[in-house]
């Protein structure tokens, strides 16, 4: 254990990665091995293609035949069958030819596929107008893939490309990281579930925990148990997240919003991690107080009680956390949309400032107006399509700059 | 009906917004509904906050009554005792104040609340330290969200920020329009089932139907079923794509490579749709041999051939479709990576062609290097992360040009 007093979003990144490790592998079928990353390298079992196929619909043959060949003086050869789809192609003596489909198999006398379009019929006669190449309209055996080589490197998402290359070499199954297993804790004595009819007064419902486990599952492949809605007292606090602890991979504590709340928090992840935590407090606008506890080897994060901070810190530190548990290697490219900036933002250097902002339509780029409001309004997600994120060693952005905004996701 | 013998981008997806209509609303409880669809507006059953709340940690009190208050001057209140998280706040009288925690609730007495750095404690006396304006550090019920105010429009996707909104509205489930059932075939004699031990010659692994499936279900939201390997038998497609157009909301036919193929299932698509197609060729490459038809409302989409084809026209031709039936409304936003291109690019004015890219970091922005080999190989949909689209109009691009790549997803 260290002491890491993180500020920068950089910092934390960092000592995600230092501080926690890739669960086990499993074998899972490649049906719902989407989105999950490779435990180990991939080897193609097979050559892709299996056998050497044509690329057009045409006339295999020798290619040397055809040498010579013009529209004036065709080259001739005898027609003596056709290459079924999913069938052994024919034997081809010298002299002949047979007809192709695009992807049918080629026979092993032959070197070349005159396409149809540059020849004519005549009774059993092919008349060849023009010279093919040797290996011209083909694809060897092996030439995509060849057997014994390294497909995919260790810590590769799978996506629709991956898992159609992984079927092609006859791949049922791979072995991928499992999913973590993340338990989610609501916490403060105001807080009541969303089903409750009607609030008493100062009761507020359970909302984060619906966004949060959106992100985690469908964004990020987690699985999700509920811990349920937690009062303010530390003892079941800290009864309640060891016990998580024992079954779970990772807990998150959607936090009360009260300093009280917020201070048996930090004390109770302090003990559970053995004395230190590795994030308390982050230099993030909104999203400030965050704390994050290695409790030998699993993940405590505690998020911010607003729900907009706490959506944007479980997306990126979240996100973060349940990527390295999920075995992802190197980071992942975040995509963005560009745009303009109608308004002026100021910031204050020194930390990292995430403002929301709508996006329209505009004839070049599009527009990102900030969308405004104190930080704690819902209004504001439902009214915003994504963030820009204000650098620590910028004291604003002008309007007319160009910026990249971040979509919800 | 009517012919469009559609060859730009921009006029196929204009064809299948006007040929196509959301499917039916459905209620559904909220743990289900990411990702989906409003099918109506949603209204504000409920105001947000429920109760004025304390925005900080802090004294409720009267703000008049801390008006000429200095360091060295403060007012007086009288501290009465404390706002219990989720329980109704105390009776304030004049010259009172209570101590309220964020997210505390205000009683109804007092207008504003002094943080608690601003005070000093003496017995049961608050020192208030710098007067407090009128409304300072509360949020008003119903400031975030009034009750019967419109919260989303028709058509609004559903990701962690709207659940998280709906949640603290109350809202157990919500009416979103149903998740659309996609029939999936693959078609030609040489696919068989990519469980298949030893490849037969000839024979190809049926690999398509993976990336398909999990671009369709965990990217667009759909149901698949799965209709299975057909054979190169115009009868047989007929028969099966006609009955399952009666269960299935889309029918998604992954061709066989051949023109012998190609032509049975256009000239099929032609009869099931009455005659005519929406679209028979796209100007994308690759991507031509795209075919799409309107069967008595519903799309039947022919995909290329080539895996690499196949993925890339379903993603785009196939989203837009799936998007529609699900009751998107406008376009989709379509983050990008902001890349430096490594090396020129060579295009056919007059097509868009899609470039497969790999993406290194670099100092500044990211580079993009276009990864060669023949359009049909496997191998460069693994080693590359995404896409640059060469537009219509141009005749290429040059390095150094500033690009937009679009990752696999």
């Amino acid at each position: 254990m260290r002491l890491l007093l993180v500020t920068s979003i950089r910092d934390a990144l960092l000592a995600i990665s230092e501080s926690f490790a890739p669960l086990e592998p499993e074998d899972v079928p490649l049906e719902v091995a989407g989105n999950r990353y490779t435990a180990d390298e991939v080897i193609a079992r097979e050559d892709i293609p299996a056998f050497t196929r044509s690329t057009v619909d045409g006339y295999a043959l020798r290619a040397f035949e055809t040498f010579g060949a013009t529209e004036n003086l065709p080259t001739v050869q005898k027609l003596v069958g056709e290459v079924q789809m999913g069938k052994p192609a024919p034997h081809i003596s010298p002299g002949e030819c047979c007809y192709v489909p695009t992807g049918g198999m080629l026979p092993t006398q032959v070197d070349a596929v005159v396409m149809i379009e540059q020849t004519e019929i005549t009774g059993d006669q092919v008349l060849v107008l023009r010279p093919v190449a040797p290996g011209e309209n083909r694809i060897l055996q092996g030439e995509d893939l060849c057997r014994g080589q390294v497909v995919f490197s260790r810590g590769r998402k799978l996506r629709g490309p991956e898992l159609g290359l992984l079927a092609s070499l006859g791949l049922t199954s791979v072995k991928v990281i499992r999913r973590p297993l993340v338990c989610l804790f609501s916490t403060g004595d105001e807080i009541v579930p969303v089903e409750t009819p009607v609030l008493a007064p100062g009761q507020v419902r359970d909302a984060n925990r619906f966004g949060l486990t959106h992100l985690a599952v469908t964004q990020m492949g987690a699985v999700v148990i509920d811990g349920g809605i937690l009062p303010d007292s530390r003892g079941v606090f800290q009864n309640r997240v060891s016990s998580a602890l024992r079954e779970a991979d990772m807990v998150v504590v959607s936090g009360g919003s009260s300093v009280g709340n917020r201070d048996f928090t930090t004390q109770t992840l302090r003990d559970l991690a053995g004395g230190e935590l590795l994030l308390e407090g982050l230099a993030v606008q909104p999203g400030k107080p965050t704390l994050l506890a290695n409790c030998h080897g699993k993940p405590v994060l505690g998020l911010p009680g607003h729900p907009i901070s706490a959506l944007n810190i479980f997306a990126l530190i979240g996100g973060a956390i349940l990527r390295r548990l999920s075995g992802a290697i190197g980071e992942e490219w975040q995509p963005s949309i560009r745009a303009v900036l109608a308004k002026d933002i100021s910031s204050r250097p020194g930390r990292t400032d995430l403002v929301r902002v709508a996006l329209t339509k505009a004839a070049d780029l599009p527009i990102a107006t900030p969308v405004l409001g104190r930080s704690g309004l819902l209004r504001t997600l439902a009214e915003a399509d994504g963030l820009i994120w204000v650098p620590e060693e910028r004291d604003g952005l002008p309007a007319g700059e160009m910026v990249e905004v971040y979509l919800w996701t």
